[in-house]
């Protein structure tokens, strides 16, 4: 169920964050400068222990609540952080970045490479999810933050949660991996690549170097409407959109007839407005290459976590992150003996419902969170 | 299992059926000429009792089985049609053709619109899979065939299958329509939707009128990588490729690094040079705006055919062609009161299968064939 009582946060804004020094990337390569655009809600305490990241998904930015002075919707998370919600502001101090690799105000592609003064493109180098955490890290330790009551998020926000619990165990006391995978299946891969392909078959991509001219906005449209297939479900397209015909008279041959074209297309076209095809490359390679256990065994991640609990929530629905991927999450938590709760909520929005679905997620998040605060 | 003694076919030979009239399309145009390219196996008794007509998929053509005297591979379903399989051309006659809208052969927005001396391209009429349908009765009839023992066919073949049934259950013994729909789901929808998109994309296309330059192939190398993921199921894709890394050096970033990106590459790039990117738009647009129900009831349309007997196949892991939607089938075929027999099929091929899975099917097929030929 959709929550639809809400009280959302006014005027916030998005800061920035400058690292001090260069960040050494998993690849050997380094970057500099680096920016990370950020949010906080609610207010950090004295003893600066009540703080709590939230990591965003594929396409997510920094701004996970509220709304901004100038802007009439909100964050991606809002239904999920505020004033009495799952992640409680009148509790919590919430802070969400952007990951290096994006294009929403974080350094990625599309930002200035300084040996050029022009647009990184494929100069930028690859980054991973481990890097993404590291710059994090960064940030997280300039709030003047030791140890963070949680890490928390979705699909590759679920990722970074993962690889956070890897690098900085010593940094949290808990975890809320959601809707996502310690490694992408083959599948997952395919999915990402067919959109990658659509990306660089456009001619406007132009080998990543179109920041001075038109972008490929036709096929990071493609990819994107690929994506969000795989985030609903074949029972939420249906309750959606049916076999509906569209009411717009048919103007051309395979113009959309369709509502769910419609919708697909519209959604499509918004996206090329505000996101960087460059970006989704880098972030969907990112994803691809994640692998917690680095080919072998997760078990033996999670046993150098001793004291980090674990609230692992995946959907019935959600056939991109299928449960079976947050079971194997759970099977080696427990098999390091750690701390772990699992649910499955029983969704039909699919792989969106990490988004959606309110109402049982404040329940299980706001129960497991509650005994830190309580502590 | 898939099946590995063979005999197959040799020196099989496609043949052009033309038709004598205008065929009046489901649109109201009329397309003239007609020609189907189509394949026979086997041998026609002096009864002309012995025929069945096997359809084919989306992206497949009259070759249905055998060896063409110059090529060394087999037709789409030789692991089916041939002596002492499913479909045995020692008992029966088989014929397939390719569909009207294709580019094997059969009239399709590639032939010569006699009214310009050019290509069609979009000038060629929508189509349905009833138009389809139609156009093979003349064929069938032109070889003096008045009554099939069976029509044959998955995935488009399927709902071809079931469109003869509606049009002309007097011409029919039986049918068995297998990893089919009576009619396309959202999700569906919008996986055409998305190929279609991508083919649009490419400038290439020029509205369709690319015949004389070069034709839109990234785009439909697109088109294709998305169908093959639906095509298979993460299951078959985690046992074919795993997370296991293409051996070649990295050339450039984002060049594949996994083999399911090498294998979908491969495949897109394979299938640019055997198809057509307008006829990929127009088959697509029959499978999307197919429901044999016309938005009624499946059950009313059954009752119809009260003769014909069915065979309902499904396969577990498609998920493209869930088995729910063969159940619907089977449930109306039912209310019905026909002689209707289901198997879902326990295979990781996802829709695939019914394809590859001969063993399984060549028993249910066989013994469901069997009345007949004993008749």
């Amino acid at each position: 169920m959709v929550s639809t009582m809400q009280t959302s946060i006014m005027n916030v804004e998005t800061k920035y964050f400058h690292l001090k020094h260069d960040l050494l990337l998993e690849s050997g390569e380094k970057l500099s400068p680096v920016t990370l655009a950020y949010e906080t809600y609610g207010t950090l305490n004295d003893e600066k222990s009540n703080a709590i990241l939230v990591l965003h998904a594929l396409t997510g930015d920094a701004h996970a609540a509220g709304y901004h002075h100038d802007e009439d919707s909100t964050g991606w998370w809002d239904l999920m952080i505020g004033p009495g919600k799952a992640f409680d502001t009148d509790k919590f101090f919430v802070i969400c970045s952007n990951v290096i690799g994006g294009c929403k105000g974080s350094t990625g592609p599309s930002s200035v490479n300084p040996k050029t003064g022009q647009p990184y493109g494929l100069d930028f180098p690859i980054v991973s999810i481990k890097d993404m955490v590291n710059a994090q890290s960064h940030l997280i330790k300039g709030l003047g933050i030791n140890k963070l009551v949680c890490v928390a998020g979705g699909s590759m926000g679920g990722m970074q949660v993962l690889q956070w619990v890897a690098s900085y165990p010593e940094m949290l006391k808990s975890a809320i991996p959601i809707a996502t995978a310690a490694k992408h299946s083959p599948q997952q891969i395919a999915f990402d690549e067919v959109g990658r392909q659509a990306i660089m078959a456009d001619p406007n991509w132009s080998d990543g170097h179109y920041y001075l001219k038109s972008p490929p906005t036709r096929g990071l449209a493609v990819a994107r409407m690929i994506g969000h297939i795989t985030y609903m479900s074949d029972i939420s397209m249906a309750e959606k959109f049916g076999r509906n015909v569209k009411p717009e008279k048919r103007k051309q041959k395979f113009s959309p007839d369709y509502e769910v074209e419609g919708y697909l297309q519209y959604r499509g076209d918004n996206f090329v407005k505000r996101f960087d095809a460059n970006s989704y490359l880098y972030i969907t390679k990112a994803l691809d290459n994640f692998d917690l256990g680095n080919g072998g065994s997760l078990e033996k991640v999670f046993k150098q976590a001793p004291n980090v609990r674990f609230l692992v929530i995946a959907f019935k629905s959600d056939w991109l992150y299928p449960a079976y991927q947050s079971k194997e999450i759970v099977r080696a938590c427990k098999q390091a003996h750690l701390d772990v709760s699992y649910y499955e909520i029983n969704s039909t929005y699919g792989h969106d419902a990490f988004l959606l679905e309110a109402a049982e997620q404040e329940h299980f998040i706001g129960n497991f969170l509650k005994r830190f605060y309580d502590e």
